[in-house]
């Protein structure tokens, strides 16, 4: 594992492809190698690419690495999908992105599925920004699909979000879910040269007019990704947003808070952890299922009841 | 709080009113209700009702509560909206709903909002269940807005599920979620009267055929809620699907999962709730998180520290 790490640190690729599988898997020893790499994490910029299904955002993020190999800069591209059990390079057209990739040093993208578990994908994706960040890429852009949670999640992650919407055809843009228009520091409508562009870009800006700016107002970017049209206009906004979070020390900030959080959930973490391999090794749980579902125990006195079994220390 | 609920027990509706209020707040002094409720619940059956916004799930609601009156049933409702901040009756929609029913002992309507904290509605919602159903309701309607993870809440706690779509006008089906396919034990198409009805029932009944049934294959039936057209046959959907759960046994399954479930959860809270007492009397966070900001320290080692510091028992 020591070894695995080094090999990262001095930019191998099978040791970054192997190391982004442990924590895809969940494997146990991530735990000797994670605090390892952190260190030498902080430096990557965070780049969160969210939208629906058929948004064309895989495109997207294909023409911005075209951007962002002109800049000089290296990427790595979680693509997350939390409604396919796929993993990591199983999805036939990640199979083909990748390819086209292949002989680029200063590109790497990898899937990664849910396998049921969104709470296991979020935590996957933050390890796998960390791993990209120690493996000493400039950018990591991460891709989800927008249903949900998910979309909380990137934002948790990345310093710049992009929402990628479609023309709302027939529609009106106000069915958009309003938690979206919360979490876009940059707005795209792909697919421009459909019917409806120029309306939906409107109702855009009227929306994000409502909402009042502060320091920055989102811009709304139409796109044709797969033309390449309006890619440049997209990468500017975002080196502009950068920029702005730098020097308003906002980035700062957000990495704190970040920091934070993630000192908590690895707190919980190993708390649940302990707890649980107690219980399972001691306790009769199942036991304790049946008189709740008998009602002669509730949840509230059961779980001090467990608690008490494993010597837990609560309070009196 | 042992007169509240001993007034609830009695039918009391204000007792009622002011202690989902209590969960809804997460008042500390639920602490001291809840346990001596648990065991008067177990009774009450519990419908889920989910749909995107404008789907029209509370006319259907209402137009379900008279059948549900009309066999002589007692039902509670529960109107979550996850992505409104407002709670309580502060809504006016509920304000005009709770009036209609407020000469009705029989029925009790109550709306809840997230305050922003998504895990804390999930816990408020099975909290009102369970005060509905030691209050004697016989059923439990949560009706909620189908964004992400509220939908999966949802079935965590709902017998019976049921997804309201409108018609798909010019979309194709194929663009719904595909995690609401999953979801629902009975699917309405409600505004029936719009075009395009025909043809959303026969593309949702292709797709539920193609995912193949077991013992009870999913309806997808028409409403129009605002005339109470096709809400007999819902109601008999729903209670068709109860008798199934009942008679095979799987009720009984799932309720024994969820007391497990609910075991659980309790027990993670009470020592997160420990753990984070402790900490946060004791122990210098900030400076932690100051550490892990310069990758002087990582995250993982921090929180062994931080527990360490608590004196939590930690394997060696």
């Amino acid at each position: 594992m020591r070894q695995l790490v080094q090999e990262l640190l001095q930019g191998n690729r099978r040791a970054l492809a192997r190391l982004i599988s442990l924590v895809e898997n969940d494997d146990k020893r991530k735990a000797e190698v994670l605090p390892e790499l952190y260190r030498h994490t902080g430096k990557a910029y965070v780049i969160g690419i969210t939208g629906s299904p058929g948004s064309g955002k895989s495109s997207l993020v294909d023409r911005l690495l075209e951007s962002v190999r002109r800049d000089e800069l290296t990427a790595g591209v979680i693509a997350v999908d939390p409604s396919s059990p796929f993993t990591g390079g199983a999805i036939l057209g990640d199979r083909i992105r990748m390819q086209e990739h292949a002989l680029d040093p200063g590109v790497f993208i990898r899937s990664m599925g849910t396998r049921g578990n969104l709470g296991g994908l979020s935590r996957a994706t933050r390890e796998a920004i960390q791993i990209f960040d120690a493996f000493g890429m400039d950018l990591v852009m991460v891709e989800t699909v927008g249903v949900g949670q998910s979309e909380v999640d990137i934002v948790k992650y990345a310093d710049t979000t992009v929402v990628v919407l479609t023309p709302a055809g027939g529609d009106s843009v106000q069915t958009i879910k309003a938690g979206i228009m919360e979490i876009g520091d940059i707005f795209v409508v792909n697919k421009a040269d459909y019917p409806g562009t120029e309306r939906t870009v409107a109702e855009l800006n009227a929306m994000l007019d409502m909402k009042g700016a502060e320091d920055w107002r989102a811009p709304v970017l139409p796109t044709v990704a797969v033309r390449g049209e309006g890619v440049d206009r997209l990468w500017e906004a975002v080196l502009r947003h950068r920029e702005l979070l730098e020097s308003s020390g906002r980035l700062q900030a957000v990495r704190r808070e970040r920091a934070r959080q993630e000192l908590a959930d690895q707190l919980e973490h190993l708390v649940k952890s302990w707890i649980w391999e107690k219980i399972r090794a001691r306790v009769p749980y199942e036991e304790m299922v049946e008189k709740i579902m008998a009602r002669s125990m509730d949840p509230y006195s059961g779980a001090y009841r467990l608690l008490e079994e494993i010597d837990f220390p609560l309070p009196q």
